[in-house]
């Protein structure tokens, strides 16, 4: 592997734990945008943008890399880095992978010249990741839940990525899991990996007898005649993103605890979903031929 | 469910199965293009064509439908039976079902005004398919192995349907798995069940050193060089349909023996290959509301 | 089932949730012990031991029984409860169950003639016990460890029943396990589970190389000799009982973080664990032939 | 490991591959008693039994060691080995290993002042044996059903070594899996595994719904009045040795096909089987300090 300079702007503690995987690779990384970090890294913050990016051959933004279109996400800095500024100072040569990159912040990088890739649009990151939000999830639900999962009625809804590494991951405990899908070909997955299917309109007559509900479906899945359906000793953990899957207000008023369980990976492994970062981003140079 | 009238025609012991679920399911089966058949089945074989498709509602063609795009596959037949007869007997109302319907068959379909439907096109049938195959294939390796699956060495190559269904099982058998593959996003999902994954490219150093190579490319992967790595005591096993994934003559020479396994659904579970088109024909109809 | 009337006195959490199990069973179940227990249960507390006795069939004490052979476990309780009171009011035809039964008591109890059974003693129950105990295990280790458990190395140390269900459910989880044990029996059912096992004798040169270690060995296994082999950033969580397994001072000294987990059953999945005491009361009763 | 000089007398193939794979070890090895064997192997037959054991270490006598008392199982030799004649040969320093060495044999080796061990007596080599005779059976399932044992009901008889292991490969290949027992431990271990238990008295209600019934209990648990109850589609296998687990004759006239596999390692898997008896006799060896 030949030995590049990186940057690492901005971001939560994955991308700290990022910057000192790929360091101990042999690269050199320079670190920018951790001031008010207040963890010890082997790394030292650099002290200027500028000097940060100069001789740098791939600048890593955060995941996401940004709320307002303006800023970088940089919690742990004392200033703002307005991306705008990171694009002004990077030469053409230099690639800038950041996550959920907007069509706005798009433009933005046109105007400079500048190529951005997104790294939470490759498929290897997406599946990667369903591996530390599966087990966040189950860890939540081993802590919420006064029985073991061992035996447990477990009901996923849902069998994408993380319905897929849920099923696997909740059976290998010992769990009795069922995956409610909409799809016959998922089914037929189900099937072969030896998993109770569900179909979707059918859902209704398994809802009362789980022990636990993990919601992976980005709609509103479980809405107020659902929600009356289930058990008041159950146990329903969202993972489906803003606006989420749950009607939380009825599910409230139902007495239904429900856990909204957003950002796991950095949360329960930060260094998994470093490595897988790394990872991720050492496949994209190699497709580049970088 | 509805009861309904269903005609099978012609096909292999599959058909035969098929014909006897759908009856015990309660509805109405004629069968045609068995005479020849010599085995008992609870179902009468119609006299004449006419009569069998009549007052059908679906009518169920072999798997593949045809090898020479005149006849309907009946090897158990004592007559031709010309796919355009059939379509001229049937009605615009009935469905005729069967597998791999080319352009061809759909011009002549299309000519009698008849809408065909490709059972092997329907992804859920593919995936089950993938089962019976898988455990077919077990089969063999067991048959011609001196050592046990468990604590054996198994190469697969490919990840697609059938690369999952002999990793899931083969790990169940407690063989030491491993699956190579192209994409990134292949490795991802192994890193996920647990399984070693090994990139193409580096394939040639994994080639020496297994009891078991099974692939499932329907590309000549295992070429001259390839074979030449392997040991003589290996068992390879081209699940590849044709022209297959092996250089079988180079193969023959070197000492390498491969066995190119196809079709094996209807020869290793004509009952579960049957379920499964069943099923997948029910879905069928569930989607057009029929 | 015949219905019968048991009495529940003293022990911690898991007794109310038994009492509560047993009730739901149908059966009559009395509450003493837990005045100050501060939470609601469906089952009211008996006012004296007396009535809670008198009419009863089965008395459950604590699970251990008690810690210092006079007074009953009972650390929800206002006052005092003596054994030797128990023993007093109780019939010879009335069962008494309860943990860890030792000498001392079985004396007492003779010059009573009463016939105690210690549950812990059961096989069963012992099997049992080791699925929450696992299950907490893993959840100590997901709370404390910034990787993920799935593409972990794992080393467990013990193949005995606690370390037969974390390998099964760690390898579940996708972690790759090693199991260190001094038996070729145990060797021999590693490999026919498909885990990796470890001879004693050879388990230094595993030690360095693992994000987890579990011991279950109740033995002083992890001396200073094998700490200073592990690396400071692994996790050792020690499940054997008093004296425990790892001489935590010098762990402390080297820098190596260690957990001694005890009493996990109750702690992680209070329902679960009363529930299997449940089930093997009720195998004892059944092999009584009461 | 120290090397060492090696005599195989008799047996069948397994004994074979067992000299070759000591052999190539690095270790010497004589072979004798295989003169008919009409298979090529590396090693070349010793020409008389007094040469072939005069300088060796260890002897390896045949699994079982004989069926009259008088000779060793020889089956590919053309003449009679006389176990006195080779017991005579021995010297005091040497060592016989051999499988099921009964009082007779026991007798004779003390009046030569010989100490047998008896392989088949080894813990690790009865669990080892277990994991070819389970693959085995689960072959012979594959090419008798005419479904997938993915998806199939099946129901294993007993839960010792065998059973274990049958238990957990056909969940690995994806079967429905129950396993009949009379002991509460076992169902403990099956609950901790995540697989079905039954208890033995409410086994009637499961045979009748199943695809495989395997028997692992050297006691006729099949008897008439149970096999009236299984389907006459169901596969029977039975793995009991000697008089075997079913009325064979009852279920012939009830029309239930029974299949008796007996010595299925060497069978099915002679490289395997061989390697195991090789691990174990390395075992037996360094136990004994040789």
């Amino acid at each position: 592997m030949e030995l590049r300079e990186y940057t690492v702007i901005g971001g939560d503690l994955r991308n700290v734990k990022l910057a000192e995987a790929i360091h101990s690779d042999g690269h050199c990384v320079n670190l920018f945008g951790f001031k008010n970090a207040g963890f010890s890294s082997e790394l030292q913050e650099t002290d200027d943008l500028e000097t940060a990016i100069a001789s740098s051959d791939i600048i890593i933004g955060p995941l996401p890399c940004t709320s307002d279109n303006e800023m970088l996400n940089a919690p742990f800095h004392d200033k703002k880095i307005h991306i705008s500024e990171v694009f002004k100072i990077m030469k053409k040569a230099q690639l800038f992978i950041a996550g959920r990159i907007n069509g706005k912040i798009m433009q933005m990088a046109q105007a400079y010249n500048i190529r951005p890739i997104d790294i939470l649009e490759r498929e290897e990151m997406a599946v990667l990741n369903a591996i530390p939000t599966a087990e966040g999830a189950i860890q939540i639900a081993m802590e919420e839940l006064p029985v073991t999962l061992n035996g447990s009625r477990v009901l996923i809804l849902g069998y994408g990525r993380l319905g897929k590494v849920l099923a696997k991951m909740l059976s290998g405990l010992g769990a009795e899991v069922y995956v409610a899908t909409r799809k016959y070909s998922d089914a037929a997955w189900l099937r072969a990996y030896g998993i109770n299917s569900v179909y979707m309109d059918g859902l209704d007559r398994y809802l009362a007898d789980m022990d636990l509900i993990i919601n992976t479906i980005p709609d509103k899945v479980l809405d107020q005649a659902k929600l009356e359906l289930i058990e008041k000793e159950s146990l329903v953990i969202d993972l489906a993103s803003k606006p989420g899957g749950v009607d939380f207000e009825k599910a409230g008023q139902i007495g239904i605890k429900v856990i909204w369980a957003l950002s796991l990976p950095g949360k329960v492994a930060p260094v998994t979903a470093a490595n897988y970062m790394k990872q991720t981003i050492y496949n994209i140079l190699q497709e580049l031929g970088v």
